[in-house]
């Protein structure tokens, strides 16, 4: 049984020229009104087109409403398919050869004048654009943005399911996790003075669902994280959680680059610049990026002179050697000439990364030009020049202190110079793996080994006996998937066997009364036959981003919070009253008993 | 690039006969283990099936790993596929023509002993299943559950999309809503004294979802209402959210009605009682079912004898009609002689659903018979034979009393009969649509009018001037789908005019400036060009429940929580340490400040 839409027979985006002579019915949001030669035309607007309704005089009903109609109201309009006069086409409308005749005009709501413009793409304050989302979703970009996150999303379901992957929903009011000073917490109302958090992840359910035997789960889940809002993150956010038994890294790479790649295949006209993915260890992309996720679409390679620098009378650079660091380099071309301004400019970047100086040399026909040129003798010099593969005019610039300094002073110089020479290609997408992250790091000010990652990651098989002698050394099965320079997924192989997880604690400090209390079911459950396991979680915010060329997530959520973690239309966080709390048995601190 | 599985070659399902020859690696549990004839058998369990691997002793290094297997082991085995000799054939596995002749066994990892078995179907106490949760879904029912449900799920989405629908992820953390006596509240760490709130459900975004223009969306939302566990809850469900502009109940009703015929003929072995879903109003249902959620595989069909009653002498029926009650009745055959303690437990019965009394009638060739037959004359009695349609041998049950009284005793009788007689067909889905229900009802506690569902819910247009002149005769635009006297789903054509909703707002007595602070977002968007819409919202957990013939919800999701709210595993909620609170700004009431 088929019932009849009063409101509509077709859709704005369909109707064309074979259509003509058809009666039809539209409904939607007025766009524009224009009034010419005693006509009355609207852009009629619905989610999938606009269509031109036409009103004319001799109509008396439907043209006395049209008079009133203003943008953004919205109506249903019925009449005949009728190709545009020769000439009135609009070629950048697949609706712009016909128009509708209209004879009938019912007028649904109306709207007040909304505080910005929906049809054009103009700049808009984006607290604005935020409080009045609902607004802002009508306009084409937010509306496109959203339509293509389903595209992405349902894409990687179908794919996942198709490849016996499961969807499995895991619970948001569940335990406090390991990283829990950063969970939110839910009080509970049955049990005073307990709570509920949120997951920061699913970690440790998808994990129990590999000991549980589904072999191939996915999820796309909601993770809450409390923290600062830095930069381009969301209190909440969503990932592609997923989890593989009886798998192997290469697996699970394999899974995941033949997802991507189908996905910007079918859903973007983007070119993917390297297929395979290139693979580099966590030590390559250092050493030639200074960054374990760099954009991989130019060059500017660093380049590492620590044997040079080490001889110079260049104290800078022999100190920094002497001290266990490094001297580093990129080679620049096309710069020109720089003023000292946009040098001083180029060593404030280097500075943001923790770099104390930024020496510069401009390579000329005739050498090396520099302020510090003098404490290189003329092999040094010509030795720098090697090192970077310099040309006449290009310019070189080195670093020259602790290792992370050294890395990130010149990967934030190389992604300054990408930005300011234009040296990326937009439309070009290249992915690559990093793998072999080290397993843990030292942690100077608490003096102690962490996890690089997270303690459930196994090592590499061959690195185990290091596990005992030296255990900083120990290289972890560990990946992340990089484009553009963004990190898009983090993964690892986890530890399945308890013995080796016990040592792993053992060596971050971690006593087994505490490991009980922060990962008792998990730790339970590898007692009962736990399968090698492994897994993933790509974030869908930044993939949607980078996918859609927006410069931050919330362009591809339909109701984001603000950087501040306030929703600014819902009015979220808000105060909420008093017998709320007293029935969750809790109250505001800094508020004495009897308020 | 495609690297091989070093722990198998294939599933544990997929080996047949004509794979015989073939050398294969497999890996899973252990799932039994026998020994026999010198030889060692092994079942072997992956989430694709049961194989069996047979260890002969003339492969010693395999055969003595073989002899340390236990179940529930993780193991990886390898050798070549043969038919097994003529007799040992299993017809019960697809797997059971064929066995691997082991060549070599790596043991992967141990089990302790389980805490029941994983293997046998037997009975376990549930809140042993719930802690062990990660053994518990091994188990075969539980696992063909969590498939059955993702089969589910994914079937909802492909549908959707396929009719144009898109999934828009609305937040989680968002602001206290009308229903917020039920809200689970988060503390915000930035700003203290200020509380966020998990959704109880998408309600409002989504229909600023329809304001934005979508025009068509889902999403399988998680709602979280923290109540009471009453019988079959869980504090957070999973249902599939959807809303649609420009459109009508009947276009609703038809869209989930060839969702849920599809998905039942697609992926279960059910038949569907009548298509097209019966469609009955609110007050046929109470009529002729005594309940809004009927279960209409059976008859013993409702019938109002309240004329008969009115002018009997049996005062218990004469005055409940004086008083506007009702006095109505079923027939029921098959019963045969019923005791007085069966009859007290039928009375019983009745007095759940509030009635004070049931009289009872035996259908004799001779007559009724019956304590108050002589309250009746001939032609009452034979009036009210005729009334029920009743056969000799069939008992007849009346109750007597206001109508919610009559409405619910006799619905339970009637669903006990059911299950005392085995009257309803397992195999059968018996749908129905239930619709025209009141827009309002009256509070007899707080003497007011309040809305049925919820506020937003659009009055049947001929009713709209019944708004001012008697609004408890108004009906709404509201339908639930039901099956086998379960509600499946809820959803309501939506108010989009402002000047509609205002005057709903002051028959319920809410006066602008409450409605402003509750639904304040909403109802600004509806200052800027709303489409009439409506929606629905299926309970995905309820559905498959059904669908699988589980007895509750838990059975049908992977981690739920017991009856009493808890997280037997996780040991969720659980006290959390002071700092955690003090970041958050609140502290437990019932300490004094100093604590």
């Amino acid at each position: 049984m088929t019932h009849t839409n009063p409101y509509r027979t077709h859709t704005a985006g369909e109707l064309r020229a074979e259509h003509a002579g058809r009666h039809v019915r539209l409904a939607g949001w007025v766009s524009r009104r224009r009034d010419h030669g005693g006509l009355i035309f609207i852009d009629l607007r619905d989610r999938w087109g606009i269509t031109q309704a036409t009103f004319h005089p001799d109509n008396e009903a439907a043209f006395e409403l049209a008079e009133r109609l203003r943008p953004e109201w919205t109506v249903s309009v019925s009449g005949e398919v009728a190709r545009r006069p020769p000439g009135n086409e609009n070629p950048e409308l697949p609706t712009g050869e016909i128009e509708v005749l209209a004879d009938e005009l019912e007028i649904l709501s109306t709207s007040e004048t909304p505080p910005f413009e929906i049809e054009r793409e103009r700049p808009v304050e984006e607290m604005l654009r935020l409080r009045y989302r609902y607004l802002d979703l009508r306009r084409a970009r937010m509306r496109e943005n959203i339509l293509f996150r389903h595209r992405v999303v349902k894409y990687m379901r179908d794919y996942l399911t198709e490849r016996g992957f499961v969807e499995i929903e895991t619970p948001l009011l569940t335990a406090s996790t390991p990283e829990g000073a950063r969970d939110f917490l839910v009080p509970s109302r049955l049990y005073p003075g307990e709570f509920y958090a949120l997951p920061q992840s699913p970690q440790q359910f998808k994990q129990l669902l590999m000991v549980a035997g589904f072999e191939r789960y996915f999820q796309i889940a909601r993770a809450l994280r409390d923290e600062d809002q830095r930069g381009d993150r969301q209190p909440e956010h969503t990932q592609l959680d997923l989890e593989m038994s009886f798998t192997t890294q290469d697996e699970v790479l394999d899974l995941i680059e033949g997802l991507y790649t189908g996905l910007v295949e079918d859903l973007t006209r983007k070119r993917i610049a390297r297929r395979p993915f290139p693979r580099l260890t966590y030590q390559e992309a250092m050493d030639r990026y200074g960054s374990d996720k760099p954009d991989i679409r130019f060059g500017l390679e660093l380049r590492d002179v620590s044997e040079i620098g080490r001889d110079a009378g260049f104290k800078v650079f022999a100190n920094a050697v002497r001290d266990g660091g490094s001297v580093r380099g990129i080679a620049v071309p096309g710069l020109g000439n720089l003023s000292r301004r946009e040098l001083d400019e180029l060593t404030g970047v280097a500075a943001l990364g923790g770099a104390k100086g930024l020496a510069h040399f401009q390579v000329t026909e005739s050498g090396l030009k520099s302020p510090v040129a003098k404490f290189f003798s003329a092999e040094q010099q010509a030795a720098l020049r090697e090192a970077l593969e310099a040309q006449p005019g290009d310019w070189l610039f080195f670093v020259a202190d602790a290792d992370p300094v050294v890395f990130e002073s010149l990967n934030r110089l190389r992604l300054h110079f990408r930005d300011r020479l234009d040296l990326a290609n937009r439309d070009e997408l290249a992915f690559l793996w990093v793998t072999d992250f080290p397993l843990f790091e030292w942690n100077e000010e608490e003096r102690r080994i962490e996890p690089m990652h997270h303690m459930f990651t196994m090592p590499r098989e061959e690195d185990i006996p290091l596990l005992d002698s030296d255990p900083l050394q120990v290289t972890g099965q560990l990946y992340d998937l990089v484009a553009n320079g963004i990190e898009l997924a983090s993964g690892s192989i986890r530890i399945h066997r308890p013995e080796l997880q016990k040592k792993v604690f053992e060596i971050i400090g971690l006593s087994s009364e505490e490991a009980e209390r922060r990962f008792g079911p998990l730790l339970q459950a590898f007692r009962y036959g736990a399968p090698p396991h492994g897994g993933i979680a790509p974030g869908v915010d930044r993939l949607v981003m980078v996918l859609r060329d927006e410069p931050n997530i919330r362009e591809v959520i339909a109701f984001p919070k603000t950087q501040a973690a306030r929703d600014e239309m819902m009015n979220a966080p808000s105060p909420v009253a008093r017998e709320q709390l007293e029935e969750l048995h809790i109250r505001l601190a800094g508020r004495a008993a009897g308020d």
